[in-house]
This record gives structure tokens, sequence and C-alpha cells, in this order.
């Protein structure tokens, strides 16, 4: 592999490059009209515009990436996170097209791509998956059948989702049959695909992710993250390792998700995402990422592991050059995702331009960050701005270490939520390990003017 | 310890802050009238002007460095590196004036600032020193005669020197007796000191020195740095661990280290420098800095640990919370100093306003500067613009990553090493691990027209 197509934006497309540079390999970055000043941009050895700012006219414009790889020599794609990371189509044409797509083959993203299989391949590998119908559900009586066994509240879930979106609860028949139609037409409408299925809800569960590797021969994990701290099934904060599971436990959600993952001979970098009832020791798969994940580097500083440089030696050469028992861990890891939103107003992203920022550093502290002291943040796509990662000996030291960072970054021109994050930090409840994935809405921003928005 | 005067400026007082607030103490950051919009001010708790730019009338002004330190109700100094932080009177007044001085007991500065008397020491302890005069010698005629017993080359080291100042070479007799009354009175002149020792010289030898810890009763080390790369005496690159030593060297010369440490009750961060044979294998002790180092971070890299907040924590308790079995090493670091310096001009230190300044990130790189944008780095002190730390599982991926961030950092408006660096990481015999003292001036500079300058 001598050249790679950055088919990303944003810090993402920064630490594809860094992989590349490490590696020797020339990375070729894809912009937007609106991203011609980045800082990817600006750092890759050639970069090649593909569209006007939104995402569909470039980012999520096959042809374009397709036509970029090309016509700048490139044998690879690297897809990032988001955009068409997931897109099983842009896999398979790449694949048609002489490139490598830097990620599982396209069957594989399929299956998972459907959150139903998905569910359906994990019971094949003796994975548990919470209480919920085996596949798609063919109406409100059936749902209703189904959720009855399993007993209310439930989730409706899009087939076709993810990340959260399209997903409801209900808390009775009634809701049910109300709310079932609407779920369908709305996934129909995000996603392309009205499939719904029903699964059990469980309301005050942790969020817990198994980072997994394999060159579809063999698979390693990498630990597992915890992300509870969430709003709205969006992820502010990850740690590793997890602080609210027990060693048996972790143990046994790191056996599954390499179960699950080997089951589909699972090539490149994946994550298995559970919630875990810490009560009960209980845990169930609820998806899995087929990609890179924004979290990935609290991983990297507990193994010492270059996760995006492996996702390229395994594109390039097949094979996993690591064992289980080369995997260590060391150490707390945590990262707070610095957003340009203003927690306070319901954590409303909102562009503009930095007028000032000054990332923390010293011993412990990484940032991923393609902000710049006069960067204009496009209004076009995600508002993160900065990943602050810190590592410590133990989770006390990392959390002094992450509100030293906090404290030290300086961002001028727009809100963000390094306030809610030096908030979290002083929480009594954060910092005994014990949260949950509504924490956020029902105790911290409890009484709060916009906790509805959360 | 509730508040600690940062008595020093640029990188190590913004070190210095940050170990502070991790352990929740407050920092109160002097500076001179030069320095009055250093980052270490804007980041520290307060801030105290000292006096006006030069050295002498600010960072080495004893007076108002205590009177800072009563005024705002600090109770500890700590001294950084440079200045006045191996000045065993400052040390001293401030244990008069009821303020912790953040450093060994100013009777081991003392015995160890006196070059002929740590050998002297390391002697007692059973540590090899090179051959030459157990004492100062009292004229000609006894350096001579020592001289022709140890054999020309020798070197002619003031005994209140260090770190290679005031220090000669001379090839036979006659430059000898020429030489030391110019050198005893150029050593009295620089250090208040006329005497003067006689060292065998070792042309083509290995730097290596160790790090160690103490609180009086026990000692630990954290392995060995090796600081071969040097232009002048002066360092250029740090690595851990030494590319040129073998285990049973590194065995033998870290338990030298710690037997002359534990010799002397060493309190607080110390390092042990040695010269090294590296095909006799044979070593020798030839100074101890009493202080923390420029390099320390490459020894944070590889062990985990936080050498700046050690050294509070033996100050406030006395006790340093860590035994040699809790020492764990793991992969390789590097350390580029980034300087504001023409190395084709003969590292001509050239200060001027920073036009740009754009620090790398991304995994295993860490940078301790204080430069930022707009920055106008003052002419009155030391031209260290940013150290770069790399970290890898290997030598090869730290010296990857170190490649890609001298790459991606930006400086604008001053000259600086950074062309050097990338010049040293593509040397075979840098990258063979097998360079020694003078391979900067006799082997990279070969023929260059400022090599009389190394």
């Amino acid at each position: 592999m001598r050249r790679i197509l950055v088919a990303n934006r944003g810090e993402i497309a920064l630490r594809v490059i860094r992989a590349c540079r490490d590696l020797g390999i020339e990375a070729v970055q894809v912009h937007s009209s609106a991203d011609q000043d980045s800082l990817p941009v600006r750092l890759a050895d050639a970069s090649v515009c593909i569209g006007g700012p939104s995402a569909t006219e470039s980012y999520l414009n096959v042809d374009a990436l397709i036509d970029a790889a090309m016509r700048t020599g490139c044998d690879a794609v690297h897809p990032g996170y988001g955009f068409l990371s997931e897109n099983a189509g842009f896999a398979r044409t790449c694949e048609e097209r002489g490139l490598v797509f830097i990620g599982p083959n396209p069957a594989v993203i399929d299956a998972m791509g459907d959150k139903a299989a998905a569910r359906r391949i994990a019971v094949e590998a003796g994975v548990p998956v919470s209480p919920g119908s085996p596949d798609p559900v063919s109406g409100a009586d059936e749902a209703a059948a189904i959720a009855g066994k399993v007993g209310y509240p439930v989730l409706i879930k899009a087939s076709a989702g993810g990340g959260g979106r399209g997903m409801r609860v209900v808390a009775d028949e009634a809701a049910l049959r109300d709310t079932l139609e609407r779920a369908s037409a709305e996934a129909a409408a995000s996603f392309g695909n009205g499939a719904v299925y029903i699964e059990k809800y469980l309301p005050r569960v942790r969020h817990v992710e198994v980072q997994v590797m394999g060159d579809g021969d063999h698979v390693v994990h990498m630990g597992e993250r915890d992300c509870s701290v969430q709003r709205r099934h969006q992820k502010l904060v990850e740690e590793s390792p997890s602080p609210g599971i027990s060693s048996d436990l972790r143990r046994r959600i790191t056996e599954s998700a390499c179960a699950l993952a080997r089951h589909v001979r699972y090539r490149s970098a994946g994550t298995l995402e559970f919630i875990v009832d810490a009560d009960s020791e209980e845990f169930f798969f609820i998806e899995m990422n087929t990609r890179i994940q924004v979290e990935h580097p609290v991983t990297e500083a507990v193994t010492g592991l270059d996760l995006v440089k492996l996702q390229i030696i395994v594109a390039d050469t097949g094979i996993l050059p690591l064992r289980q028992e080369d995997v260590h861990f060391s150490g707390h890891a945590i990262e707070c995702r610095i957003n340009a939103e203003d927690p306070d107003k319901g954590f409303l992203p909102k562009p503009g331009v930095l007028k000032d920022f000054h990332a923390p550093a010293g011993p412990g502290i990484r940032v991923d960050s393609h902000a710049y002291p006069g960067y204009a943040l496009p209004p076009y796509y995600d508002s993160l701005l900065a990943k602050i990662v810190s590592w410590g000996r133990t989770r006390e030291e990392a959390i002094a270490r992450m509100r030293r960072a906090l404290a030290e970054t300086r961002v001028e021109g727009v809100p963000t939520t390094i306030g809610f994050h030096q908030r979290l930090l002083s929480d009594d409840r954060f910092l005994a390990g014990a949260v949950h994935t509504r924490y956020v809405r029902e105790t911290m921003w409890a009484g709060h003017p916009m906790q509805h928005m959360l």
C-alpha cells in the first residue's frame, strides 16, 4: 500500500493521516468546499475537493470519492467513522474499482448493519441479547404479543438504525400501538427501511462496549470502554476500564464479544456494544459498529496500541500481527468530547469562528483535534471540536489530569461542553463510578429547564 | 502543602504548574518583566513580577523570590532546572524562612555541586569514576604528574562547574601546562571557584544517565536515558532505554546509581550521569544533577510515573510512595529539543516573535512547551521552545512517530532545530543506535563550515 484516500474530515481524518505517516504511506485528503482550509487538508500529502459543503454533495458522494481515489492513484480508502464508514455499497464499489476498503468485508457490514439480523447472529454465537423479537415485527399485533411476553417498558427499534436514531420507549400496549406505525414510517424516511423490532427496555443500565480486531482468521479484544455518560444516546465521556463491572463480568463480556466477532470471521477494527445491568451482572448485546469509533484513543491509551495503524496493516497484509497475549492493559483512560455546543441550551450545536484555541498538554494528556486559532467551524457537519484523553496509573489520577486539562483548554468564539465536563468530574456519583445511560438527564440535569432536551 | 512558588520560567514552569494542579495545590508563578505575557503566568493561580528582564534581576534574585513566596503565602518553592535549582544557599534560605525547598537537602546539593567532591563520594560508594585526580590539583606539576599516570588526552574540569562549562581537553603535557592556569581563571570567573581537577578523556563515549528518586530512607531508579546526541556538551536528543548498552550493563549502571544515591541518603529527584565505553562496557560516574532534568519526560513516558508530582509528594510528606518493584518499563521514548536556534549557523540562538506556532499531537506524542502563536521569545534566557517526546512500543515506532511529529510542527518567525532533528532521524548511525557524544561534530557535521562551532 503506497497511498490512501482519507474519505472523511475533521479530527478522524487527521488521525488517519497520522497513521499513514507512521507507516510511510502517503495520505490524500478529500474535502468539501467548506473544508478547504482545514488542518487535515494542510497536513496531508495531497488534497482533492470533491464537492459542495453539504455531506451529500461531498463526504457521502460515492462517485466523487471513487473518482478522487482513482485520479490520485490511491490503492486504498479509509472511511473513518460516520459518513460512508458503515455503507456496504461503498465498500463494494471500492473493491470493484480495485481499491482496498480499510474495514470489514461488505457482507459483514451488511449483516451487522441490520440490527435485527445482528441480534440473530449474536444468538447463533451464544451471545446474550435482551429479550425481544428475533426478527422485525410484521405489525402491531405481533409487536404487542412480543411486548406482552417480555414485559413493558419496551423499545421499538429500527432494524436499519443505529446510534439511537429512530428509537422509541413505550410504557404500555396502548402506547405501543400508537407509536409503532409512526416509528416504522420514520425509519423508512431516515434509513430507507421501515422494518422495526421490539426489545425489552432496561432503564438503569451501563453502556459497555468491547473493542475487537480481527483478520478473518483470528480475533483479539482490547478490553472494554464504558460510555454510560450520554445525552440522547450520544456519548459524552468514555473510559477504560469500566468502573462499574467486576473482573468476572469483564471476562465474560470480552469473551462474548470475541465469540461473536469470530462467528462472523471479523476483519479490521470493530466494536460490540452491550448494555449491562450492574446489579444483576447481566449483559446483553445491542449492536456492532463495523468501523473505528470516536472513542478509540481511550483504548490506545491503556493498551499502547495504534488501532488505526493496525486497521491499515490488516487491510494491507491480511494479517493481524497480534495475539491476545500481546495485548497488555495499563492504568486508566478517560475521554471527554469537546463539542461546539451549549449544554445549558440542550446541547444545541453552535458553529462559529474560533477566535482563540489553545489545547491542553502535559503528562498523561492527548488531544485529537482539527481546531486551530482562527478556524471557522462549518455548520454542515458534527460539532466535535476536540477529544481530550487523559491517562493515569489509577482512575483518580486520570480524573485529576482531565480536570487540569479542561481548565487549561481555551476556546473562544463558540460555546463548548467544557463546563459540562467540569461539572461531571466533580459529581459524586460519577467519581464513584456509579452512573447509567440516563444519568445526565435524570440526575445531573434534574430540574434544569432544558432537561427535556437530553 | 497548599501553595507552591514556581521559581522558574518557560516550559518547566508550566510543567510544575501542571503537577500542582494534579495534586490540588495552588501554583504562584514568578516572572520577570520580560515574561509577563508568558503561558505559565496565564495558567498559574497567581503571578508575581520579581524584577527586570535579566536573570540576575529576577530568576536568580534570591531576595525577590523569597519575598514573593512570603507575600503570597506559599509554603514551598519549586526551583525547576537551571537558575537557582542547584544553589544550596537558596535552598538554605528557603528553609530558614520556613519554606519547603522542593529538592534535596542543601548539604547534598553542596557536596554534589563540587564535582571533585562528588567523585570522591562516588569512590566511597564503590562507583567507578574515570581515572584522574581524587581532589582538585594544587598546580601544574601535580596536574602533569596525574595526567602522565592516567595517560593523555585528559580533561581539565572546574570543581564548581557542570554541564560542560569550563571544560578543556588537552592532548599533551605542553598543552596541559599552557591551559591549566587559564582554565582555573575561567572557572574562578564563571563559578567563583578556581579549583580544577584532571580526568582521563575518553573520546568516543556514550552519555548515559540514571534517573533516581529518594526520600532519605530509600532510593529507587527509573532506568536510564541516553543523551549521546550533543553539540558542545549540550544535549539535543535523549532517549530511554539506551540503544547502546546491554541489559547486564544496564543492571550494573542502575545499581551503581542507586548505591551512590543511597550513600548520600538522597531525597527528591536526581540524575547520575555516566560516560560509557560501549566496546569495553566500562562506565564511569561523571556528575550528579540534584534537580529535575529537561529530559525527564522521556522517563515519564516509559514508566508512566509523574516525576514532578513525586518530587512534591516527597517534599510534602517526607515519603517516596514507590518501591523499586512498582517501577515498570514499557516501550521506548525519545525527546527532541526544539530550540530557537539555527543549526546551520552553529546553533546560534535566535529570539524573535512566533508568527505562527502549531504543536504536533496524536498517538504517542507529548509536547511540553510554553510557546503559542504570537509569543515573543525574550532574548534573555535559553532558546528552548518546545520538547517533543514520542513514545512507541519499539524504538522504531517511537522514531516513526517523532518523524511524523516533526513534520507536523509549524514554527514561523524564528529558525529552529527541527531540520537538524529530521536529518538525525534519517541518519543510519543514529538509527542503528551507534552514536557517541562527538558524533554530531565529527560525523554529521563533517565538512560543514560551522563544524568548529559544535
